[in-house]
């Protein structure tokens, strides 16, 4: 019986490896730096040393797995097993499913990160026992995966869900997609930042104007300290994220949505306003019946995450 | 062999019903009036009547069926087969699945009329060949359907794709859901009206001052004539036509979406606009790889999605 399976956390600085069973336990982990600038062959390689480590740590035989899962930034064509490009990762057109796969003769699964998060958190986080859940990850940018009828849904070129590229305001700020008015132009920790940073040069009177390095976090900060320019940024910010999240609900119908990555970390003031404009915008039947949840996996989501994809599609 | 499939488009008005081969040709066809005020058995006595007629008339026998298919506006749950509740027709959280494959003894599928369309389009109309597909009505409401990975994706409680109801313009006009900026509130036939009799009714020079009674067909007509003001308000109508289906293209990353109801009659000038909008606002790849399609059935487009997600279903 294969009773096994590896997940592989494809990352610009490390590779983060484990051996899980098939209840998503760890049984033995490895991380190594990428040094994705020794390129594509060395990194290939030092990806399949993670795995015949923590197979042996484990004190398993290859036998005992079933596949190997692999989250990686995009994009990537998750059908084919290639990985396109990435700003941080020596792969070009690269298919890093064949040799893998050929190398240790089991099924290999490639998705990008936040589809990997989508089902790591379907699988053993917030949306366990959903069967329509769709995921926000908030962070420098805006993501999104969604599973759908139990299955990650990945659409005609595995770009479905770049639902921070969704415009949300027709007439708002420039996003770097070149696009205006993207959810990730206004919700994203990037765009809180930048509202910051145009805060403090203007002439209104705030808080944020003894930082030399303004981030999101600063503006979090400073609006839980009441400072109202803060809170005015942030309260703006989060409407739109609500709006985002409102639209996935009419749309997806789903039970969950699951929010997770770097602006989620502000906690319940987060969910809070977005809840409010999802029963505000929402029809109510759907309102009621979705859960608008933080993402449930910690620091180690990304390679859970892994191991998910790698149990979901070799369920199949 | 079972060779056929019964569709039936309940309306309001009419009860449609036709007798089809797999391909989707019509062997024969009834139509009778609904007469929805003589109550819930009356008229679902009439809907065995006219499975009855066809079967009859197209010379086949009950065991030549394979499945009964039926669009019905909604709200309705698609997966109990029950039709919660609907303005013109007289069932009120009424299984209508259970007694005609009672009834006939073979499967019966319950479905709202933009899921079927969805599926009728796919399966038939301008969607063939698709995998995963996304139709948008426009009419006096804005409702739609998806199929994704060759199914139709209905969400927990079968009301997603209420398109419609994504926020657009999140400081827009008043939408009968209660909702502001919904899609609905700015590209249906409804809004485009009345933003006519708004002009009409102001201060401002515009030919749509001539007519009594004014609705989105004098709006598109008087906009072809050269109308500032009435091509002013098709313009915006249908650019914010386009921002929903740019943001159904980045959410779903189809190979298709599909535009039908009556706003789509008005032709080019409404398939130019969105296409010049998604083309705008969506990533270069999945624009490109995206068609934006009038719908391709005609008038009988309820009676055959019906056949089509009776086959669609008895696939299983």
């Amino acid at each position: 019986m294969k009773n096994y399976v590896i997940g592989v956390d494809l990352g610009g600085t490390k590779i983060n490896t484990v051996l899980a069973d098939l209840e998503g336990n760890v049984v033995s982990q490895t991380t190594v730096p990428t040094q994705a600038k020794e390129g594509e062959l060395p990194v290939l390689n030092r990806i399949i040393q993670t795995v015949e480590t923590v197979i042996a740590e484990g004190k398993v035989t290859l036998n005992d797995v079933k596949a190997i899962g692999i989250g990686s930034p995009g994009p990537l064509d998750a059908k084919e097993g290639v990985i396109i490009s990435t700003p941080n990762l020596p792969f070009k057109n690269f298919n890093l499913v064949k040799p893998l796969s050929e190398k240790f003769d089991i099924p290999v699964y490639l998705d990008n990160d936040a589809n990997v998060a989508a089902i790591g958190e379907f699988m053993f986080g917030a949306g366990k026992g959903c069967k329509n859940m769709v995921y926000f990850t908030v962070s420098t940018g805006v993501g999104g995966g969604a599973i759908l009828d139990g299955k990650i849904y990945r659409g005609a070129t595995c770009n479905a869900l770049e639902i921070g590229h969704t415009t949300i305001l027709p007439d708002g700020p420039r996003c770097n997609c070149g696009n205006i008015g993207c959810l990730e132009a206004l919700s994203s920790g990037t765009a809180i930042g930048k509202r910051g940073i145009e805060a403090a040069e203007s002439n209104v009177e705030t808080s944020l104007k003894k930082y030399d390095n303004i981030t999101s976090y600063e503006v979090f900060v400073e609006a839980a300290a009441g400072d109202k320019v803060a809170k005015d940024i942030v309260d703006k910010a989060l409407n739109y994220l609500g709006i985002g999240v409102s639209n996935a609900v009419v749309t997806f119908d789903p039970e969950a949505v699951i929010i997770g990555g770097g602006v989620s970390k502000a906690g319940e003031i987060v969910f809070e306003k977005v809840r409010e404009v999802v029963n505000t915008r929402c029809f109510k039947t759907m309102a009621e019946n979705c859960k608008i949840l933080p993402a449930g996996l910690g620091t180690d989501a990304g390679v859970i995450g892994a191991v998910a994809l790698a149990i979901m599609e070799s369920e199949e």
